[in-house]
């Protein structure tokens, strides 16, 4: 017989990993039934009952009696997460806007505002000075009837996660901001403030809650002004050794081409995404949203010299998917951002290229779709990337309400 | 207190996990102390006690107690593989060789014999006969004296892992090839047969036991004819959703450029490699390894028309590489093959149009080497491969000996 010490792991460490099965199946598919979490997690039915009533203990879960159907046996109780709870504090810093959000636990947004802003380039002393005001005004905040957990940021930038330092935002004008302490610091909420690229947390926002949902290996690809891109591999967002992977739009696809803004040549950004395609439309490359929805209107009425500047984005689209179709072979790519609005308008053609220029091997699992979440993805990525430290150890938060709940409302 | 089913996980499958833990310690790191055991899994003293005496009993591990030495405290048993109890048969069908190879729990060659072929297209039934009299002449397995456990193969192609299926080997001439099935049933060894790329099994190899050892992120860059590659992530190949990731050398580089063997154009492979080189170089492209290797002399030399032609080479290097850096973010890119016996001549370049091309941030944490294991990565990359499933739950192994001792001499 086995013993408890020779079996050589700690029932703490193996409870603190069953917590935390339990919290990711409620809070990624919402309300589920024990016998659902029985299956979902490999537990069993008595450790599923244990666990769940610490969660009820704690706050953060309840259980609701399910009414007896015509199926035989006892009706399994549902689980259900309490939003308020545990909820997270999302913010992005995009080109042309800032957002925040208030996500509780199970993915409901119970408060989201975004602003336009023009573009140019303001310090970052004006924008974390307007995210401050942002967040000041959400009265879900104001009223200390949530408990947050976390802060997370979505940035038009090129971002080491783990200290949040922002190295490069060529669209932005910065370089080399301390951005994930500055905010914690003029936020004053006393809670951890994480950091990521706006793409690669779309990538992740589409992986939990939209059109990848169930795919383990994605590419999501993010049009705005630049090319953003976020890489899912085996379910767990690829990083890289300092946070900086998922650079799509810096993959050399025309060596001979055009100047980039980060100083290389060709990059996949100069040939498709906002720019490049009003430049092609004959349109003005700085003509932003506005110059934008003019284009989308010109080639829904049809206008030649429009669909053949679409044409072309649509073959430049294929040949960097082609790329990323061949190095990864995932299962879906995702057009997000300016891409998916081009979606009816390229998907032929750009069918037609990839099938010239990607292997045959791995573009026969392919799919290609646009977003679900449209504007919101890296807002919602971004409470996801809050979330992920409670999730991960949810019985290092038990007892500490009290103690969030001051820091809430510092 | 916690009972033991209220902690909701079964002891059998930790001690399943703990037996795995240590022995791809021991198999990765080679002969260990109980202590550094003890240090590198986490697990307790008496649990690592009582695990390695399992190992010990089954004839997997041996331990020897150390000499007392002049340091406080009873010496820590070193704990050593037993090399022939558990083996594994490598086999590479490359371009213009053949190779196999018997390696032992713990990584040691047993045996290695190669092979030349002269390249051209040989039918499937062709090889796989040359490969089974191959493993046939292997004294090692004749004598009986080790206990294979199973079968890796590195083929010069794009090959599904879950079945061993090879879709497209342009150097081979091959097309959807059942190539496990095949090397399966000819060699009748009742074994598993592992089959994967050779560039991805290069990048384990040196992970495991090349240039690569301790860096989690890496870019393993294969040149040979075409230009393959293997990309780890987080210390696992990166394989994508039908195991056909890493095909590096189909990245569309140059949209209009040459025509691809893939049918595509502009592939990274019509730009670099033995082809691109000697083309440029001025030599038949056909020349193989006898012209590359006049070409290398001729370098040394210092023919201006040669190195002209190496600095072209470096360019076309740097570009498909700065594209990975950006979008991967690794800690190391390992030149293997024709690329690591090229890197004296390229280096300065590359790393010059590195500096222009890559994202400073990827760039500033990244490492550029050549292979360690030289042109012995893949095929070493291939016993590793065959170890996976026993390094995974050795248990399951336990009292198998016997049938696998009759399997390998049937």
């Amino acid at each position: 017989l086995l013993g408890h010490d020779l079996i050589g792991q700690r029932s703490g460490t193996v409870r603190r990993a069953n917590l935390s099965a339990i919290l990711r199946v409620v809070h990624e598919h919402g309300p589920v039934s024990r016998s659902e979490l029985v299956a979902r997690t490999g537990l069993t039915r008595s450790a599923i009952r244990a666990l769940v009533s610490e969660f009820v203990a704690a706050g953060l879960l309840f259980e609701e009696r399910a009414v007896p159907g015509g199926l035989p046996g006892r009706p399994s109780p549902v689980v259900h997460p309490r939003p308020e709870a545990a909820a997270v504090l999302a913010i992005e810093i995009a080109v042309d806007s800032l957002a925040v959000a208030v996500v509780g636990l199970g993915g409901a947004t119970l408060e989201r505002r975004r602003v336009e802003r023009p573009r140019g380039h303001l310090t970052v002393d004006e924008i974390v000075a307007d995210v401050v005001g942002l967040v000041q005004a959400v009265p879900v905040l104001a009223g200390g009837d949530v408990t947050l957990i976390g802060v997370g940021v979505a940035v038009v930038g090129v971002v080491r996660r783990s200290d949040g330092w922002l190295s490069m935002a060529p669209n932005l004008g910065w370089r080399d901001v301390p951005l994930g302490a500055r905010l914690s610091s003029a936020l004053g909420l006393r809670l951890p403030v994480q950091v990521a690229n706006e793409a690669d947390l779309g990538a992740l926002a589409e992986l939990r809650r939209g059109a990848a949902r169930g795919a383990d290996d994605v590419v999501f690809l993010s049009g705005e002004v630049g090319v953003g891109g976020g890489i899912i591999v085996d379910g767990q967002p690829l990083t890289g050794v300092a946070g900086y992977a998922g650079e799509l739009g810096h993959m050399p696809l025309n060596p001979d081409g055009l100047r980039c803004g980060c100083g290389a040549t060709g990059c996949w950004e100069t040939e498709v995404g906002e720019r490049a395609l009003l430049r092609r439309a004959g349109r003005s490359p700085d003509g932003g949203r506005v110059a934008v929805n003019e284009l989308l209107e010109a080639a829904a009425a049809g206008d030649p010299k429009t669909l053949a500047a679409l044409d072309v984005e649509a073959r430049w689209l294929a040949i960097g998917i082609a790329g990323l179709v061949n190095l990864l072979n995932p299962r879906a790519v995702i057009l997000g951002g300016l891409f998916g609005r081009l979606q009816p308008y390229v998907a032929r053609r750009l069918e037609r290229e990839l099938r010239r220029r990607a292997l045959a091997a791995p573009r026969s699992t392919l799919r290609i779709s646009p977003a679900g979440l449209g504007i919101d993805a890296p807002l919602l990525g971004a409470a996801e990337l809050a979330f992920e430290p409670f999730l991960s150890d949810p019985a290092s938060w038990f007892g500490r309400r009290g103690e969030l709940a001051d820091a809430a409302t510092a």
